[in-house]
């Protein structure tokens, strides 16, 4: 599928040559406690940002700069133009701020101190993100090397930013502020594992969301059961109806008019995910906290449920009395937090006129109802699996990994449709991390072979693009 | 009704004689801050049984006894025999224990420093319930000085207990120890208000209750809603589910078999609770913590609701993150805590059966449910309109307030019902004190000639029970 297995064999080489380099200058710069959430670690932030500036620059990459002026924290761009001037321009999407590492104590070893165990790297960083954008520094440095080019076959933009962790809450402002220089025809987002070691994917989507919390009100003080009660609506047996009313016995979601917008899976889709192996235990224990029961929407199957169709959950709900023991009241007021998790061509913003409008019809009367946004919400985002940059990335990461590569989608949401939304180019995923990194949480560690195989995926695709998007 | 007059202008009489020794006794009693639910006055529980054995001493009751040998709080017990030996014995239940005074703050006196202003007496248990056993004191001295007796018509039990205002936790067991001291034909319960004061009336029922706390776990963690959501139950989702199944649209509780055993209110009952006095925004005001409507089952006024139908309250619902902003997780746990009011002929344990079985039937697959009881519950009272000694405390207290008098019940739990258990007799309620009373709130007060009446209406009743009863 790659055609001419020669120059992918270069690439190859090129990459196993540069291994050392690119694994010390890794372990370098996980050194740098980049914990964006602690504004303890801004400095760190911002030397994570002019490390990864430094060997930009040591790369030969022409542009390089450190978008420091706040209050975004620091972001780092590059660019490469190709000499083709018929080449496309592709802009390299990743983050270098990291978790936080608590709780430290479960780590088995210092959480910045990175540390090789045969082919595993510890680290915070290691597989989110940085990893993955030092594997980009690599597969162009592989790509260059190997095809004796002095320029790279596509306009590389890069563009790293330093608050995705934090839920990305300046990312607007720059790509407002900075819309010329990151003017693109594609965007590789790179921040999305394989599904299985054993069973490769490109990623192609992720989900959108959207949350509220609705807040249900009496009178203004918790009323006495025996006095009162059957006499005055209980504010939280109300909520409770309307969390209720939010899925059918099917596991529909109930809010009218929710799936006017959702795109229907494609066949191939559907048919590609059904050939992933999927144990329901496994799957239980590596992502639902030990959940005993995979269950959803009636007619999909699990992935198709956390990858491709929308979701109302409860985070939290509360109300009335919660301590030990009891206390026979009618409390005053109940809340839930909820959020939807939305698929492709659903809109945060028809989402929440939706659930304002379900909130109007589910309030009983003697209740005062609140609907309380919590952000705009993300929409979400997928790529046509028949998309020739889509395939492109497909046939670079099989001959890279020498497996065969299937396809995934991710539950989660990441700014992959914002990017999207303001930049006008599709997104293609290029991620080679795996699940079980144990990215977010202690004892994070990146499978290096597989980063070295991400950089030949990378060099095959800066190679193979030109053609493809011609 | 009350047949001849003179015998009541007498008791009248009597009490006005006696009306500024009750007085001064009354606030004596009330400078005691007898809080049951303080450790730290659990002393002043047992000085103010002192002073109240002291009392009835002083009164010339032939048997007192302080039952103080735990571990229930003190109680005071007292008997005087009539001469008559066809004489029907009656036991006055009352309690000596007071609420807390928090916000202490908030009262504009001191609340054990009784203050006399106009007709109110102002101090925590003036009303509740203090107030209420010192009119019985009175009573018997009227009774006794009106009729000329040395003895009273009736044999008298007192049994007042220290423990009520915490839900009267070895009350089964001071009437298991003290079945026999307590034998008796008729149970007159003073701890109840009038309706009000331009509408006084005969309370004849309490509610009883049943209290769960139901309990619904998915995994052992919280779980990403991005990752997993729409593959897992959500236990706060489902939680919600069961809670909504708790009422169908009409109101109606909807565990299984719950009204099998619901006594259908009287049509002589309904007429006469229709007959008083009803303003929804007053009662809204005063009894509903400023609700915006009342509303309950259809089919039924918001006297009936509160009074002779039993309920489904959610006193408390929690799960998930209920912090401030927000956290997208499917929770790994959400509970409920629930009471029910039971009305005759309800029984608790056959609502915790039905409750579990509910719980049951609305456990979805990959939850665990759990049902933890909040104690075994109390069975509701009420007594027939037409029995004899209902009618008697309905023509002895028409007769002292010079009113028509109606009838009411109150929608609390009490130990009434548990007094009926245990010693097989029936149980009548003469109250005087006035639901404005701001009994458990700052400010508690008693309207002392209404306490005076009621003293009346008790010489009355002891006068009018021989014959009524016989």
């Amino acid at each position: 599928m790659t055609g001419d297995p020669e120059p992918a064999h270069r690439e190859r080489e090129a990459v196993a040559a540069l291994a050392d380099d690119f694994l010390s200058g890794l372990r370098e710069w996980l050194t740098i406690p980049s914990v964006g959430a602690d504004p303890a670690h801004h400095a760190d932030v911002g030397r994570s940002a002019e490390w990864l500036a430094s060997a930009l620059r040591a790369d030969g990459w022409p542009v390089v700069e450190v978008w420091d002026s706040g209050p975004a924290l620091p972001a780092v761009h590059a660019r490469w133009p190709s000499d083709d001037p018929d080449a496309p321009t592709v802009l390299v999407y990743g983050h270098h701020d990291v978790q936080p590492v608590d709780p430290v104590e479960l780590w088995h070893t210092p959480p910045f101190e990175p540390v090789l165990v045969g082919e595993e790297l510890f680290a915070r960083g290691a597989s989110d993100d940085k990893g993955q954008v030092a594997m980009h520094l690599l597969g162009v440095r592989a790509h260059l090397a190997a095809t004796g080019r002095t320029s790279p076959a596509v306009n590389l933009v890069l563009f790293v930013e330093g608050e995705e962790e934090s839920g990305s809450p300046h990312i607007t402002r720059l790509l407002d502020e900075h819309r010329a220089e990151l003017a693109s025809d594609l965007i590789v987002f790179t921040d999305t594992p394989l599904y299985e070691r054993d069973a490769p994917t490109v990623c192609t989507g992720q989900r959108g969301q959207y949350a509220a919390d609705v807040v249900f009100t009496g009178g203004t003080s918790d009323v006495h059961s025996g006095r009162a009660g059957g006499g005055v609506p209980n504010p939280a047996t109300a909520l409770a109806r309307l969390v209720a009313a939010l899925h059918d016995d099917a596991g529909r979601v109930g809010l009218p008019g929710f799936y006017d917008d959702v795109a229907e899976l494609s066949e191939t889709e559907r048919a590609s995910w059904a050939e992933l192996p999927f144990d329901e235990a496994a799957w239980l224990s590596a992502n639902a906290g030990g959940a005993q029961a995979a269950t959803g929407e009636e007619g999909f199957t699990t992935l198709e449920r956390v990858w491709a169709r929308p979701t109302a959950e409860v985070n939290g709900i509360a109300g009335g009395y919660t301590g030990p023991g009891g206390k026979t009241i009618v409390p005053a007021s109940a809340s839930v937090k909820l959020s939807f998790r939305l698929v492709p061509d659903q809109r945060p913003e028809h989402v929440a006129d939706q659930l304002r409008a379900f909130v109007a019809a589910h309030t009983p009367p003697g209740v005062r109802a609140e609907v309380i946004e919590r952000g705009a919400g993300a929409p979400p985002y997928a790529v046509d699996l028949t998309h020739p940059a889509n395939l492109a990335v497909h046939d670079a990461l099989e001959a890279a990994l020498e497996q065969p590569v299937r396809f995934s989608r991710t539950g989660g949401s990441g700014p992959a449709a914002i990017l999207h939304g303001w930049l006008g180019a599709p997104v293609v995923y290029l991620g080679v991390t795996l699940p079980g990194d144990r990215i977010h949480a202690p004892n994070e560690r990146v499978v290096v072979p597989l980063l070295l195989r991400g950089a030949e995926a990378a060099a095959h695709l800066w190679r193979l693009l030109p053609g493809r998007l011609s």
